[in-house]
């Protein structure tokens, strides 16, 4: 157990953004929420899985909806407490602990904010190990578990539970109540008791979002490149270097969409990468040719300073290097493919590994 | 208290398929639900309010879409059930009874099917007195009740509760819900004590529908023609006596909305009426004139037989005979036309009583 400070808030927010591949939202809003509940609540404990009762209950809570949205409609600050409580009513059990759904963007902020405000431990672990758009996108889901019993609120006091027969139905019925919320809103699903979620879960992915966020700030303190300690902390690759310029944005079914166009600069002159996006980036293509897919991690850093480019910051003139970047072999899997796998994102082609595509164009 | 046996099934069926006024669904469809949950169950027993402990809860169940869907996508018969349950476990208390929300079409069945299989007697009233196509029109929220907590249930087995800050904000996210269930589902809501109920419903809503279906199959089976029978029984108005020429037909936003135009016959060659409805028939038009709206009731009935025609059935070539009957005074006040006056349903007029356009027009 330690206590969570202010440097590693915003340490875990700047990791965060990298590993949230674009989406998760702009963790800088969700630090300014973590960080007012903390000063007003106090600080948050952070403690691993094998510190708590193995039946104690643990409630996940994440934000749901358009990250472009989100910028726009900030939060209140306690509907993620309303969403909590409401699950905790539903189900008859108070929880023990929270824990982020996925490491990526304001969904590592959130579980902060919520830890602080309802007075309960964050667990250091999560369920993606990255960000993924659509909430059956966590290890639980493909080890069997429930999505729901799940609880929704809003900025303006509503709130929703649902008991869904899978999790592709509590998808849907929580995406069509989040537009109504307008397309942002704060959830509570997956609970679970600690000893389920040990099999299921990323751990230690609070630390390593801090590791990473304090790599790049102490790089650049340094007055070096953090771009390159990345790729090697994350064992992942630069596959593009160059300038933002095409973007296509829309929000559309509750969700960020984007095409952008990236122009090759130094090695990659002459060359285009176009990044494909739901919430997260989903494809890159260099020339008509596939570079790198979910479920690995596609990472836009501005190339001078390594800041993390989130979907809806990308625009015209952005320098930018782009880095592919193994994901956990759990999503590699079958059932793992079969719920974040290109084709699940509606692409004509099979997942390769990244270590696999750059070995063979190597 | 009196059980309700199966011939007063068919007559309330019949009575409710004419205070629907186009919408709440084909009763034929909700009779044949409630004959299967009374033949498995046992008889259903029909109290008024003044029978029942003041302090007991009531829980009302109806069935919330579009009626064109539900014609063709039936309810598997226990899903009100689930939604009944799912309400009661939210609220941690037993229902007593249960009532419909509006005496129109399917929703005056879906409570009998409800009282069955739940074993609860069904009270002899409603909140509309007639149907309205949206959750926040009832009686009991412009005497400020809230429509949430709710529940909802699909044929699926999904389940999701509501607690909304006001009446819209339940309808808005309840709708979504329902078009995600297939555009037909099953709610509980508007739960009260039985205190509560007495000075917001309409009481002896199911007598009157019977009484109502009573009155058409006897004038019928005495080989006369019941439509003079029931518009005054209703104290209602004929207005139009015509054929269906020109139906436009849509289901949007998880409604059924249509226009239908009316050419005359007898007294009524060479005039027009235009019929507008969302679920239910809200404006009649003659001839570019205006000559009922909502909240009275408008009833387009078989000219030869007296059987109502749902807006969905509405076809080329029916003759029918269309009355206009004064609807309960509480529609009629400020705060009733706010809820379901034409201006609500985006017309661009105030509601004239049809006692006061008849007697202007005569």
């Amino acid at each position: 157990m330690r206590l969570i400070d202010e440097q590693e808030l915003e340490d875990i927010a700047l990791g965060a953004g990298i590993l949230g591949t674009g989406g998760g939202g702009d963790p800088y809003i969700g630090k300014l929420l973590a960080r007012e509940a903390m000063r007003e609540h106090g600080p948050v404990s952070l403690v691993s899985l094998d510190e708590l009762d193995p039946d104690g209950f643990v409630i996940p809570v994440a934000m749901m909806g358009a990250p472009t949205v989100m910028v726009e409609k900030l939060p209140r600050g306690d509907e993620v407490l309303h969403a909590f409580r409401t699950l905790q009513e539903r189900l008859g059990r108070t929880a023990v602990a929270t824990v982020p759904i996925e490491i990526g963007g304001i969904n590592s902020m959130i579980p902060i904010s919520l830890a602080a405000q309802a007075g309960v431990p964050l667990i250091d672990a999560d369920f993606m190990g990255r960000a993924f758009p659509e909430l059956q996108m966590c290890l639980p889901g493909i080890y069997g578990h429930m999505a729901s019993p799940m609880a929704i609120a809003d900025d303006k006091g509503n709130a929703s539970t649902i008991e869904a027969i899978d999790n592709l139905w509590t998808e849907r019925l929580a995406r069509s109540l989040t537009i109504d919320m307008g397309c942002a809103a704060l959830i509570a699903l997956y609970p679970a008791t600690v000893a389920e979620m040990r099999s299921c879960s990323i751990t230690g992915s609070l630390t390593i979002a801090r590791d990473l966020g304090a790599l790049v700030r102490e790089t650049r303190d340094a007055h070096r490149n953090p771009i390159d300690a990345v790729a090697e902390r994350l064992g992942g690759y630069r596959i593009f270097e160059g300038k933002v310029v095409d973007v296509h944005r829309r929000t559309e079914g509750g969700f960020a969409r984007a095409e952008a166009a990236i122009e090759g600069l130094g090695a990659d002159a002459g060359s285009t990468l176009w990044l494909y996006s739901q919430n997260e980036h989903l494809v890159a293509q260099r020339d008509g040719e596939l570079v790198a897919s979910v479920p690995d991690l596609i990472i836009v850093l501005e190339t001078d300073t390594g800041q993390p480019v989130m979907t809806e910051d990308m625009r015209y003139g952005y320098r930018t290097t782009v880095l592919a970047v193994p994901c956990d072999a759990r999503w590699r899997s079958d059932a793992g493919l079969e719920v974040v796998g290109p084709r699940y994102f509606g692409y004509g082609f099979d997942f390769v590994p990244i270590e696999q595509r750059m070995g063979a164009s190597s």
